[in-house]
């Protein structure tokens, strides 16, 4: 069975995206720890990132550093922090925190934004990648 | 003034070392939250890891893959998460963290092992990458 990612990357889950190429996807955590939190994933559907080929990982962090740029035009922030889990959703992804002080780390900050809310900030992120 | 992780590579300071290149350097957190905690570093002294120039930036995953396999193999989990956060060092380094759940993310969990544990700890992790 696809992994959400891979339903969401093919449309058949709505997402907020923020950003599409060839091979990877950026959209926005739906309940995210701060504002601009997003996840980056390889459109292949492979659990850890550590098994990705060094090229498609090397390219993922290389597409993040992009995304990471516009998160931090967007919402001003002290650096784009990156934390790669996985112990939710077995199909890898990057989570880019624009964050200040480590405690804006914390996934006990999980929050609910609105659906509105969240298509306006990827709005906002897909016009400084533009 | 030089970084402390630049005074580590440059044998300065101390450390517990797990592998180098012509560009990299891998060594252990001296305060692990896990056993294998380990610190991944480009040799260049730059603040933000997203301020690194891209192909800096995809060797630098490259190489931890390499480290995060070794550690994986030394101390079995369920997988080598990764952490950038740079509020403490102002020098760009990745944190390597075998992991079987979230809860051994937390920085919380700093401990203070003795330098023989350590040492011993980098001698296995060395061992698994040669």
């Amino acid at each position: 069975m696809s992994s959400i990612f891979t339903k969401i990357i093919q449309g058949e889950i709505p997402c907020h995206k923020v950003a599409e190429t060839e091979h990877f996807f950026a959209f926005l955590d739906i309940q995210p720890i701060v504002k601009g939190h997003t996840l980056v994933i390889p459109k292949l559907e492979i659990d850890y990132i550590f098994d990705l080929e060094d090229t498609l990982l090397a390219d993922l962090h290389v597409f993040s550093k992009k995304i990471a740029a516009a998160l931090k035009e967007a919402f001003p922030c002290e650096r784009v922090s990156v934390i790669v889990a996985g112990f939710e959703v077995p199909h890898a992804h990057i989570h880019l925190i624009p964050s200040d002080t480590m405690d804006d780390l914390s996934f006990g900050n999980r929050t609910q934004p609105s659906a509105k809310s969240l298509a306006e900030i990827a709005a906002e992120v897909r016009a400084k990648l533009s």
